[in-house]
């Protein structure tokens, strides 16, 4: 038996998320686990790094699987993106150690958030980022984001958490423009439930002057979600990229 | 009354092209056209640049349109914005010379057409280009889109020319690729029916050596449609900006 890295890119907007839930059939893993099976002529499941939620993007998301040595990578390649549907791609497949695990051994999770903050619709991105009209203080946000830096307890930063550790170490948070869009580049060691945009929605209460930049070492001290803002669209959010060792 | 200069971007995936023909609503210009009419209360007529056909995209198409002076440049921005569907988008609008006719004023257009030249898919291009699997040869595109810059009759390159004069001058094609895809960069002081996609399709049957360079000059010279290669798909076309005096 072989263990095979994939590296895969999908749209999320036709899609209820990556993984697959018992039959449903619109989810990424179930495309992919499909098309796999039909190849080799018996149930394959993979393992991704993580699910992304419905609506959720993907430039890189990282997928292993263990199979025989029946077909080379470049079949493999060839066979999946001759028969996913055109909104999922795999744009890489490679052997690993066998030891390798798509979702234990992730260092690092890039994810990168867009909010359109224009007049006129963001007609080419209006799939890929979220529409946001009120103005916004970019200078703000990024001294807001500055404080969620580090290791903290992001209880408050996530919805119906069964985790039990709820610390996690965000590396890097990057608040950029270019025009009317606005890129928030996150860093981190993991991410819990909804994480990212509850961030992402409580730096644009705090960008919109709705909350202090004071709410967020509250946050941290409380872990109510409720002092949190508002979790925003899927569509936003993409998973950029993902390191392991 | 004022003359009204609006630059409209959209995402023509939905839409039957811009021009309105009769009862059609799956048109660019009727859905602007109605929004207009509703804000001053009687019908509003927009002459735009050019038409663009089914499916194909614009970063800046030019449209003008007779008025009133009851509303703002500013109020007609917003009314626009608010009410039209988010894949159009009215990006700039100014009010200009009366004169000014967004057809026959036309300096100089740009179309850009892109190509995917990848074994995966473009996942989040996927709508704006257009997938040829086959190996391509960029040198030999590149030199025969050498051949095609000046002023020559393009009757060749063009299907159902009912126009008395098919001599256009293409000002330049510049091609170029990052990664997988193509980028066919044309400008020209005009361009007959299906002029760019039948240009492009010509260009990658030269790049898949089926035909050779030569045969540019023979479509010049006999000015026949079939002599050319095919048209490619209209989702890959986008017209990027529209020059005036």
């Amino acid at each position: 038996m072989q263990n095979y890295k994939m590296t895969i890119s999908y749209d999320g907007t036709n899609y209820r998320g990556w993984q697959r839930l018992k039959d449903d059939v619109k989810s990424i893993q179930f495309k992919i686990e499909r098309v796999l099976s039909e190849l080799y002529q018996y149930d394959i499941k993979i393992i991704g790094s993580g699910r992304t939620d419905a609506g959720v993007h993907a430039m890189s998301q990282i997928a292993n699987f263990h199979a025989d040595s029946t077909h080379t990578t470049e079949d493999i390649y060839k066979y999946l993106n001759h028969y996913l549907p055109e909104d999922i791609a795999v744009i890489n497949i490679e052997i690993v150690d066998e030891k390798f695990h798509s979702r234990f051994n992730v260092l690092e999770k890039h994810y990168e958030y867009k909010i359109w903050n224009g007049i006129h619709s963001s007609v080419f991105e209006r799939k890929t980022s979220y529409w946001m009209k009120d103005s916004l203080s970019i200078d703000k946000m990024k001294e807001a984001a500055k404080l969620l830096i580090g290791k903290h307890d992001f209880l408050g930063f996530s919805t119906k958490s069964k985790k039990k550790n709820t610390i996690r170490d965000i590396k890097n948070i990057k608040i950029s423009n270019e025009g009317s869009m606005i890129i928030i580049d996150i860093y981190g060691d993991g991410f819990l439930y909804n994480m990212v945009r509850i961030i992402v929605g409580t730096l644009i209460e705090i960008g919109q002057s709705k909350k202090d930049i004071d709410v967020i070492q509250q946050i941290f001290t409380s872990g109510i979600r409720e002092d949190a803002g508002y979790t925003v669209p899927g569509k936003g959010l993409c998973l950029v990229n993902v390191t392991y060792n």
